[in-house]
């Protein structure tokens, strides 16, 4: 397999910070980011760029969801190979709060959104890439997209000026030949942009599918150390760096993460291949009503869980 | 994908056996018949057909891994549509054991064996097949044979009344473009036979593996519910009966059987995607040494036990 292409941006902080409401001790994001940058991982995502002016409930939540460059200055005094990146959401960016590259800790800017704001994204992408940053557009859920909603977006998009365009399966519903329909989409009618790939692992797809990926010329890779990422996580950065042909990559960091890290997070925090994530994931759905189930007392109950999702609301009521 | 030709056969017992020492309860299993039968499950491997004769220790482990007739009439008084199989071990069967097919309950026997003991597993299913089963044989570790030694094997096969032959990858090493190598090499040289898969989950591969087999023509897929097998575990049911195309499987049954059975069993056995799985299938190694790891005070610690394993037995000892 050819993958010497390829990038690995580990999203452990951004994704995993969904799970536990980014409360990461700064410790355990420097020694992230120190066991990264020794495994030669090329990204890490350290978090959120959106504003806390913008989001209800900001002081509720851990400082990787809104960074500053101050602070990530003091986080990591010494930046090493691996370079950093965060996301922002669609109107939840103040791009005053954006510095120029060259006095920003951050390298790459990435812009998520609903096919629906494709617009609104690459204005964004436009002003963050004047500042000088590397930039993404990460299109969500792509799996509910309308064909000729994806057709206008690509023509948008190759207009714009953005580095990189991800296909994302949010819901974990897509199998090997979805994505290679979608890569095969995506550099027809995309053939000016490289791709990236953002997998959920909700039926156990997320490292397959992103191998997949790779060899079918995507570049930048998404993946979470141990997986750790909402609801069914996503693709584990442990695997790609000892999978990939790709000799500058080594496991041991990863591993020595996961041993003092990530094993002790897990028993505290929940996420994975689990059975209400896998219902969602195989019913091409958004995990909100299977994470809700998980934290309820009825979080094993996967067959009423089940019915009530598809069962059509016109069904006849259990009991009078 | 086109699946229409694939059956599945739930190894839930006889590779979940490994897990607990066959330690299942007559309901447990009468539970999983009723459910796999309901999902429109093919067969259902219910155990081993060894002798106790001829394995020591065999007071010590459930009646699953020596299955007697009788005893198997007892559990399931009354047979769906699910077949039952049954696997033996070269060396560790009685002849003398198997009745014919009319007086069994059992509908498949199928042979595991190395590479070197293709001959000797040919013997005995030429015995099963007279006695008028279904049999496979199935080669394990192939991700350690040579070419040569499979070639050889292949023709044996290939001459044999063997009704279906299975690539097994016993240490959950294998990629999707090496089961598609050894699917393709399989089908040139045995086009006179059908074909099966067993995977294991060491790479979080399992499903995928099963998958892009399935899309190549492989016809019997190896499965257990919520994954139960040996070490990192097998293909998950619950995840072919939903995905694969083919209107006669449903997941609600299966479903059923997790949340009632292996969710509490879970609780107490140890199966998965656990890191030093994970390391010694990438390493493409026998999981026994993370085995012993997992039941010692070390089970965590996967540095150590990486480098125990990659450090050449020539390396400078740690102290004097």
């Amino acid at each position: 397999m050819k993958t010497n292409h390829c990038k690995i941006v580990d999203c452990t902080i951004r994704d995993g910070g969904l799970v536990n409401n980014w409360d990461f001790s700064i410790e355990f994001v420097q020694n992230l980011y120190a066991g990264l940058n020794e495994a030669g991982v090329d990204y890490m995502e350290i978090g959120y760029k959106n504003s806390p002016k913008l989001l209800k409930g900001a002081d509720q939540v851990g400082p990787w969801r809104f960074l500053n460059d101050d602070f990530l200055r003091k986080v990591i005094p010494q930046k090493g190979n691996t370079k950093l990146s965060a996301l922002v959401d669609i109107g939840r960016v103040d791009e005053d709060d954006i510095l120029p590259r060259e006095e920003s800790m951050l390298d790459l800017i990435r812009v998520a959104c609903y096919i629906k704001d494709v617009d609104k994204a690459l204005d964004l992408v436009q002003k963050f890439h004047d500042l000088g940053y590397e930039t993404t557009v990460n299109i969500m859920a792509l799996s509910n997209v309308m064909e000729h909603e994806l057709i206008e977006a690509f023509q948008m998009i190759r207009e714009s000026v953005v580095d990189v365009v991800y296909i994302v399966d949010s819901y974990g519903s897509l199998d090997h030949n979805d994505v290679k329909h979608l890569v095969e989409k995506f550099k027809q009618h995309l053939p000016n942009k490289r791709l990236g790939v953002h997998t959920h692992n909700n039926m156990q797809l997320a490292f397959s599918n992103t191998l997949i990926a790779a060899e079918l010329g995507v570049e930048l890779l998404d993946a979470s150390v141990y997986g750790m990422g909402r609801a069914a996580g996503n693709c584990p950065t442990e695997l790609l760096v000892t999978h990939l042909k790709h000799s500058k990559y080594s496991l041991r960091p990863v591993l020595d993460i996961i041993e003092r890290f990530m094993i002790p997070l897990r028993e505290k925090e929940e996420w994975g291949y689990i059975i209400p994530y896998m219902i969602t994931g195989t019913l091409d759905e958004h995990p909100r009503s299977a994470m809700a189930l998980r934290v309820s007392d009825d979080k094993d109950k996967a067959v009423e869980f089940y019915d009530r999702l598809t069962t059509p609301e016109t069904a006849i009521p259990k009991s009078k």
